[in-house]
């Protein structure tokens, strides 16, 4: 093993894709000396013991003199609701690593979940620096770059980057399913021409993003404004037959997806770097039956 | 080598990424005894001479007595503008694989790209079905399934399924881009948390979309209203704070994705299969530095 260890006790309350993942990556680097996993529901409790991805698993935990961090998406709401309860002595450093999947639960968790992804660090007015300092390490060890910002700066920047996208995926797919004209049927099949693209996200935790629009509800709706007039503009375009309109639109978006692979925030595959099965020199790949 | 040859000469006018697919594709699986690759400019010429894909490399090509098809995706528009040149005797099917990737060029073509994808046929009416019938067969050869529609109800389908994601997907990425608020730096850093899924479809051709909307703007702007009236109902949902018309929403959505992947149109793998870089035991990966 390497560094030593930067935190004797690391408790997990709620052992998910986010607490399993930390449990994961926290046990591969030697990160702290022993885990305890918190799960609420006996199951969840038993699965983790399966797992073997805690040393302790326990259905309520108590920290005196510890930090208090959170992963959630949203910051202005957690700091608002959780400080009057932390005890003086306490240490609540609220963060948030941009990272995830679609899929939930202590099985979908993975060791590498949070390497080269970002974790914001949003520490309340007269946070204590070493304690901030600590939770930044404990982080870096993970695999993760760490910025610190204000709680109401980074429910802005989540605004923009991950709650009006999982808003916008959320509506196409409903909108899709229920056109009269086109089945659901073709809307499956004929998926792979940008819609699957939007299906992934809208498969998130509903319970979870239910939460984060309800929580975040005011940087939510200024982002939805800024979309909305965006859209009259290239809706107008196109009823006008602006060719020109489109054509410098299309022509910017493009340079910021060539940015985000640059900084290594995804990767230069095509199709995100998809598997595509083999032609086979024989015989046809016919999972489904064509129709005329 | 399998099955005989479904065309004598394959004539490709166009070798970007679809026609330098279906190059080597068609070569993979013998189904054309030669391939002519035509393209305009003298550089793409050259090009498709060094990359090997096409037997002859020509600037114009003829057809007598031959299919002529595309692979577009409008197909009411093409219909309407080509079929007046078509001299009788030739036969005149017009295609559209539903395949593709954010890519460019004869080198961003493979083999595979049609393996499990659907391609649709819209033959005209009075089109000669055993012209019909050899084009489909030629698709399926390529590894593609094959469904016969009309123009009209091709364009609607790929309303939804393609031109609305592609419309909304330019438009966030660009909303993004402009705020004040939110720095570029901030939307790049931050794009796991669901934006670079958009980023993706907002980099393909701007040259091709500007064309496909103005091409199927009718289709385009009834999906769009439809949309935009879902749109405004989650906005009033959150705006209220119902947390229940939310929470009934997204659960619909996530049977949908589910749907896609058992019909193998997508992949089931976390994150699209995105590769995760493993943790290291020692040292840190931090290729960029973190700020504060």
């Amino acid at each position: 093993m390497s560094a030593p260890a930067v935190f004797n006790r690391l408790a997990l309350i709620g052992m998910g894709l986010m607490g399993s993942s930390i449990a994961r990556a926290a046990r591969a680097q030697g990160v702290a000396n022993s885990i305890v996993g918190t799960a609420r529901s006996p199951a969840t409790r038993r699965r983790i013991a399966e797992l073997g991805i805690a040393d302790h698993v326990v259905e309520t935990n108590v920290a005196p003199g510890a930090i208090v961090s959170d992963v959630g998406s949203v910051k202005g709401a957690v700091v608002r609701d959780v400080s009057p309860h932390i005890p003086a002595g306490v240490h609540f450093i609220p963060a948030h690593p941009v990272a995830g999947t679609e899929y939930s639960g202590p099985d979908a968790g993975f060791a590498q979940l949070f390497v080269n992804r970002w974790c914001i660090l949003t520490p309340p007015a007269g946070a204590d620096p070493a304690a901030t300092e600590r939770l930044a390490r404990f982080w870096r060890r993970l695999g993760a770059n760490v910025q610190n910002m204000s709680a109401e700066h980074h429910d802005l920047v989540l605004g923009i980057t991950s709650h009006l996208p999982h808003l916008i995926a959320y509506t196409i797919v409903g909108t899709a399913d229920e056109l009269s004209q086109v089945t659901r049927s073709e809307v499956l099949r004929f998926s792979a021409g940008g819609f699957r693209d939007f299906t992934r996200i809208a498969a998130s935790d509903p319970t979870m993003w239910r939460d984060i629009f309800l929580a975040n509800k005011d940087a939510v709706l200024e982002m939805l404004g800024r979309f909305q007039e965006d859209l009259a503009a290239l809706t107008r375009a196109i009823r006008r037959g602006e060719g020109e309109t489109l054509f410098d639109h299309f022509s910017r978006t493009r340079a910021i997806r060539r940015a985000i692979v640059e900084i290594g925030q995804d990767s230069p595959a095509p199709d995100f770097g998809r598997p595509h099965p083999a032609l086979p020199h024989e015989g046809l790949p016919r999972p489904y039956s064509a129709e005329s």
